[in-house]
């Protein structure tokens, strides 16, 4: 087996997404194997729903390497606990990498799949950001992402370049570094800037359909 | 593109049901993306996973429409905050409308891939009900239909009428507005009788397995 | 139709999963189709899951009786809501026993669709815990097995005597009861001797990402 580049950037964010589900796990007082399915699930739960969704063979279920990544990232948030605030930067950055290539793989997989770009974007948006959505159900928080900083917004906005791209009739492989890049800058641009989306001004609303 | 008058129902329900989901996290404080995620997610979800257990292409990715009348939902939303809650009624009857109709497609599309009635009776309550339990989901509330009103199990009620229908020899057209009147009368005069399922005596169960 | 042991086994699981669900559901106040969802969802829930990993129609669609089961679980927890709690231990060992054949049923239905070991013995998981994940989900609880004893590890147990049988060069028969044996064993003196995964030291984290 040849490891590519891609491949390794791939890891490099899988293991950050694991990292961010384990920690938010144990902060729960969650043992070592639900600290374990939480990390996976924020790791590789995006890409599981999008191929649900594409009908394909779960992008897991064919290597071993992620589940191999999910328990590393649990053996270093074990030994390196107390270091790991310190580390929050570098995490940081690490996970807005993860997202950048996720989104990548997401639309250009749903492409290939023959389907139209906008349906590519949401893909590439599930691949980046599902996974932590499921992270906070089964922590039991409303979703981060739906009220805090540009997150999946980043992956829309990877999705408007490959559309730019197109229309400039760009390769392929411009077309994925422009995207990724999109994501990466938009992502770390949003936070430095301390950038986000306005809130809906709420009604008082009882929860009732 | 031809639009039939079910299509305009279809697309008057999924606007009812994407304004449920987007004020309830309007409520919540969720930002501009969460609030289309959610209100997204109660128009489509239960369409989505019927469409997963059948194993076909889920509907939505083949037709953009329903995206754009989520996002027609929030800016609607948006615009007329201070008059949605006169409004409740009109929405009501929408969303009663929608879920009628949703689950007169899921039946027919179940029984169209060759399933049993009982199956598309549990597609039918899916289409129209499982889109409010992943909101509630997301929201981090306890499902309402699990506890207030009859909703779901107008649904129940519409695969009944199926039934009788069936045996009756009825063409496909009478049956399936037969279903639709059922579901929504069903749900419109429990609302209006204040007729609710029993709750079950609870236990004072700890949660433990 | 022939009945076979194995099916006798799997309903007397069926109907302790469902029992659990309706409980933990009635004690939140659901009304009795929220019940008797929750129920069916933990009865369910985690064979489904697999089905749609593994791309074929779930389980439950061609046959009725699990549906059957799960109404009949609800008319025993109404009529015998006060004699319940006695019947714990009862429970126990019906649970663990439905822990034990869903794990097996699990592997070896995916081995049987030509996946390796490791991606079975996470489907066995799946199988039998996850329909008690989706449970504590609706009922808006930190998922159980996440924080408090050996149960789905009970099941990577099951996967591992799999692995030590097939070594050994088992018959079929003899790989599935050992891994059932094993399963069941596990959880039973788990509880039995309070032995659990050690929790993460968690960090005073918020939730942010």
């Amino acid at each position: 087996m040849q490891i590519s580049f891609v491949d390794i950037i791939e890891f490099v964010g899988t293991f950050a997404f694991a990292i961010s589900g384990i920690r938010l796990a144990s902060a729960k007082q969650f043992d070592l194997f639900g600290a374990f399915v939480v990390g996976l699930v924020t790791a590789i739960g995006g890409g599981t729903i999008r191929d649900l969704l594409l009908d394909v063979t779960p992008f897991w279920m064919s290597n071993s390497i992620y589940l191999i990544i999910t328990a590393l990232a649990l053996i270093w948030v074990m030994a390196f606990s107390k270091y790991l605030v310190r580390m929050d930067n570098t995490f940081f950055i690490f996970d807005a990498i993860g997202l950048a290539l996720f989104a990548v793989v997401g639309i250009q997989k749903t492409l290939d799949a023959g389907f139209p770009l906008w349906v590519a974007t949401i893909m590439g948006t599930f691949t980046g950001a599902a996974g932590g959505v499921l992270r906070d159900v089964f922590i039991n928080e409303i979703p981060l992402i739906f009220r805090k900083d540009i997150y999946a917004m980043a992956c829309v906005m990877g999705g408007f370049a490959y559309w730019v791209c197109g229309r400039l009739g760009c390769e392929a492989i411009t077309t994925q570094i422009t995207c990724g890049v999109c994501v990466f800058l938009t992502r770390v641009l949003a936070v430095k800037f301390h950038v986000s989306l306005p809130t809906l001004k709420g009604e008082e609303l009882h929860h009732t359909k």
